[in-house]
């Protein structure tokens, strides 16, 4: 089958289909998204090697009837079932977890996936299939809502207008509290415009006035902008890894005594749920979409600055 | 009057004594401690220019007459009393504070010192003045308990036993959690075990198996200490400001799901209450007294590795 490998480089590479075990399904890829995980994983996070990818949505084309000729979707983290976090029901942060793509297993840009049943989620058939390659990106953005509790009477400041900060933002919007986008792009600002929501200049907001500010910047100077637009006791969430290892003043973080919130993943059946109540509008976030066989292309064009969601297509 | 003055380089300097205004008090000074703070502040941090000193018990000797002739401690945030934060009854996070001995505020190592009433707290008999000047500090850990709830079924580890952690740890044993501090010297393994404390060295503790870590180290290492050893999802609790700007490991935050949280300003009437219940065992930490004509002394031999509260004596 196709795969797009990385092994020190990037390369479309003709790799063996895999076989599933008791408990697996064998899944044929329809679409799949580009992250900015993935690009950081070729600069070198994380050491990966093997084959990229862990946005998409496919069919069930192996595995127990009760999934056969399913279209799903699938959790990224394949946990053990037995350490303290599975037992607690956290499997996103299993011990001795794998990730789909990121960490100690094949990931999605490739024909097919072997994945673990107990990750898929039927995709509902009122979602299509552009749609269903970003639950798993609009779940971790869901995971905001789980790490701090956000009321309506709030300000909450977006940093990062990027394909997470957009997803972000309309999680965000659905809260009722008083919400601004930090952007750079004009791209960015027509699109929160077309959602209602108010995009702005850091220079445009009053510092440490905000409640709540959600970092998705993935970089240093990101979190110094939280920090300048938190208001004391409050809240920066952090959705980004970062490629380099920041400075952070930490000093400010006491005499503030801010909370700094990292988030990861959350929940697919709730990402569903919204998608399926047509409550986020993620088809204007597709920017590019390129067959398979272009993935090289696709993944050049993804690393560019301002570029939102690249798909490669099957 | 005696004052220790920081202009650029610290000396005792014989200056005007305050006056005071409606609302205020004068206080005698009695006794003083030197705290980490003071030392950063002469190396420069903040910029501050003045007398020093914020950790004191003294004498009401002027002012409105429910106050002449009480012993007492002050709260060193001086309030505006009108912003959204005074309002929400956060005086120490106003916005338009001063500090005493800190910011905009002349501190406590000196004869006498103005204070605004509403910042002083009576100091029960039963209190003695070596203990009481610990209020201020002990306070400060018990902000420890105010930012984030510690049940007694955690794993709670205190990194840095300093002056600080010492008492931080004090403050976390009366939780009936898990406690292990960990050690460097020989003589904090022994005060911590005196009061029952376990005492451990970095590689005696599994990694990443605490629920909560308290920095209490001041340094770049001790934050990646704290990330070493919280558990996903856990918290880490930062005690003391970073002289420097340190590099943090942002990634590990966000994958871990780390929340961090920045921990200032306490209670000074709950540290009063632990005093007078004699739960908190203060006087070991004393490892010198000086008089207030050897501050310049004090000063310097408080600043050496290990050495724990250093009393100035008036």
């Amino acid at each position: 089958m196709r795969a797009l490998v990385f092994d020190g480089e990037l390369k479309i590479s003709d790799v063996n289909k895999p076989t599933i075990a008791r408990g697996q399904a064998l899944l044929k890829i329809r679409k799949a998204g580009i992250c900015n995980t993935d690009m950081e994983l070729v600069r070198g996070y994380k050491g990966f090697r093997g084959i990229l990818g862990h946005e998409f949505v496919a069919d069930v084309v192996e595995g127990d009837s009760q999934w056969q000729g399913k279209r799903v979707v699938g959790e990224i983290n394949i946990a053990c079932d037995s350490c303290d976090f599975c037992e607690r029901g956290i499997p996103s942060q299993c011990r001795n977890r794998t990730a789909i793509g990121i960490y100690g297993h094949d990931g999605a840009f490739a024909d097919y996936l072997e994945l673990k049943a107990g990750n898929l989620h039927v995709v509902p058939d009122t979602i299509s299939d552009d749609e269903a390659v970003f639950v798993e990106p609009l779940a971790a953005c869901l995971n905001i809502l789980e790490s701090v509790h956000i009321s309506p009477r709030d300000t909450v400041v977006v940093i990062g207008a990027g394909k997470m900060g957009l997803l972000a933002a309309q999680v965000l919007k659905l809260t009722g509290a008083n919400l601004a986008v930090v952007v750079r792009h004009e791209k960015q600002a027509k699109l929160l415009a077309q959602w209602g929501i108010r995009a702005v200049q850091k220079a445009d907001l009053k510092p440490q006035q905000a409640q709540i500010v959600v970092d998705c910047t993935g970089n240093a100077t990101g979190f110094q902008d939280a920090l300048d637009l938190v208001q004391p006791r409050g809240t920066i969430v952090l959705k980004s890894t970062y490629a380099d290892l920041p400075q952070a003043d930490l000093t400010r973080v006491v005499v503030d005594e801010i909370r700094v919130i990292g988030s990861r993943c959350g929940s697919f059946a709730a990402a569903l749920r919204l998608l399926e109540a047509k409550l986020i509008d993620v088809i204007p976030l597709i920017e590019a979409r390129y067959p398979m066989d272009s993935a090289l292309e696709a993944f050049q064009f993804a690393q560019q600055t301002g570029v939102l969601k690249v798909l490669l297509e099957f």
